[in-house]
């Protein structure tokens, strides 16, 4: 007999496969249990179009009454775009639900189970309920900071440089890591790479399935018209300046938007940028730094997620060129991630994790 | 029915059981198998005591007439310390003998094989080679190149650092990995610091089994007489220093050796370091860094194997201390590693790999 963890597992594989689609919303599996058999399931495919319960409700060919419901997310209580789930559930009659994890939205967090209850339907929470945070980590990052999730990426030798002494950096990790990563850019709402970057590389900042929002950070406004990112889709191009070129941004074809921002000296106020980005509804950023760029966002403790591809070279060097730059923290423990995993690409390394700062 | 390939794996494992401890002989093992069961098996475990063939036939308690020697080094030929293996092997009436790899000694290369095969004997070459070379790599380069093996270890962040923008680096591994390091100078001769290392850290160097040489790097003859390594074991220490030192070194109490080296741009020449342990019998050098240390084996090409601990920590800044400092190399190709092992060690993940350099 199957068990309450295999069926929620079902339900995050379920939901894993709108990955990158449904932003702003959660990612969401829904599976219908009844005599130990599955009748029934759906997944959440887009902002707009049926959640998870709904679309497994509407697939069962036999009655659901009587059976259960494998949710990874607490379902909705609220009236969206499409109406409230918690109704539907106890409208077909379920008699139990699992929820792997209850819904941060504060508007939803813990109001449905409560509705559930009341109906005198049998609710279990909590199986699995770290893996369903990290399924949704987007939405979590959104519901609980009201800022977008900041996944981001380096290429490094074994001995953490992205450019060698005379700043060669192409290339260090190999054709499968570098397919692996733009891959990558297919989960988030937006790009982000600081100018430099830009115009030395003058990277496309596409993934191989969409185009994402492409964000460069450009305090002296240094990007050159005929740049790839404002010859291809300027609509989904956000600048990120300094208020001294209000003036001089109008020179620009049209983009998306142009931010203008506060210096510090002569940098910007990440976290505002951050703010900025999730105000214009951007959920997750996924940055493609240079060594400045990578080190600033770690300095102001944004990173929620790194990548780190790691080839097995050594390029060496004090003047070398590190992956993580910026001010850097000051004690080994200030900084540490957790779920760190270790993965094979082709000849190099994968290190993911998530960063924990040190309060 | 086993093959060639078990018994040969069997070999090895029967070799390994004396790492560390055969300098300046090579590690060997050895099985003799009749109607395809072991009847005998021995190991080298020490320079002076019997070769592994010898050992193994004292061992048998039948009579080896007929079957076949399994060995993971090409049997010896010459008169050393015990009389040569190959003579013995003729005399047993051996009928056949599976050898991994020929022996690199240009006394032996080739020799044995023939007057195997001119004795009528069936000699089989070449099963598992590589990995044959990799378990002797230590002996294969030092009858290649004459000159000790060598191999490098740091511990640093995801990043590359070893240590803080303050210059804090304990600690950034942990405990699991400290641990296993040190169990790493039970397997050299030698293990090597530069004398900043030793005026921070004053490490002991020392493995858990056994108290090895310790070579310090020291141009400007700074290391204090209070120090653990002329505290403890003095006999153990060999001091690098610059010909200017020439006079100060009579202040030092009475070490292992003290070599005088010449100083080329205030650096020395590392191969000359490194021909001179050769000479004074030490077959392998562990280095325990710092930066520059590293770097310079590195820019010197000297570095055969790595040992890289990272843990899972940022620690970021431009101006914190990479793992391999120096002048570092052109080209992300210069330096690839063969071999990229990697493993979990408690929190952190070790690297292993063999650098190879372009020419």
């Amino acid at each position: 007999m199957k068990n309450d963890e295999h069926y929620i597992k079902q339900t995050f594989k379920l939901a894993r496969k709108a990955q990158g689609g449904t932003s702003p919303n959660p990612l969401a599996g829904a599976l219908i249990v009844k005599n130990n058999k599955i009748i029934a399931q759906g997944f959440h495919k887009k902002a707009g179009l049926a959640h998870a319960e709904i679309e497994a409700f509407r697939k069962a060919k036999t009655g659901v009454a009587g059976s259960t419901l494998y949710v990874n997310l607490e379902p909705c209580y609220h009236f969206g775009r499409t109406g409230p789930c918690v109704d539907e559930i106890i409208k077909r009659k379920i008699s139990r639900v699992v929820i792997s994890t209850l819904d941060p939205n504060p508007v939803v967090y813990g109001k449905s189970v409560k509705k559930l209850k009341a109906a005198g339907i049998n609710v279990t929470i909590g199986i699995l309920s770290k893996e369903a945070m990290r399924l949704n980590e987007v939405f979590f990052k959104n519901m609980k900071k009201n800022l977008p999730f900041l996944a981001a990426k380096c290429a490094q030798s074994l001995d953490g440089k992205i450019a060698t002494r005379k700043g060669v950096s192409k290339w260090i990790t190999g054709d499968k890591s570098r397919q692996f990563s733009r891959g990558l850019r297919d989960r988030y709402d937006c790009v982000l790479a600081g100018v430099n970057t830009v115009l030395q590389d003058s990277p496309r900042l596409d993934g191989p399935m969409k185009v994402p929002f492409k964000a460069v950070l450009d305090p002296d406004l240094k990007i050159p018209s005929n740049s790839y990112l404002i010859k291809n889709n300027p609509q989904k191009l956000i600048i990120f300046t300094s208020w001294r070129n209000k003036n001089r941004a109008g020179r620009l074809p049209i983009v998306a938007k142009i931010f203008f921002v506060k210096e510090n000296n002569g940098s910007f106020d990440l976290k505002m940028v951050m703010r900025r980005l999730y105000d214009y509804g951007v959920m997750s950023v996924f940055i493609e730094g240079g060594s400045q760029t990578l080190g600033s966002f770690f300095d102001a403790k944004l990173v929620d997620k790194v990548y780190f591809f790691i080839a097995p070279k050594i390029i060496g060097g004090k003047s070398a060129l590190p992956s993580v730059g910026g001010k850097g923290f000051a004690s080994p423990d200030d900084v540490w991630l957790d779920d760190m995993r270790v993965q094979k690409i082709g000849e190099d390394v994968l290190v993911t994790g998530y960063p924990c700062y040190r309060k």
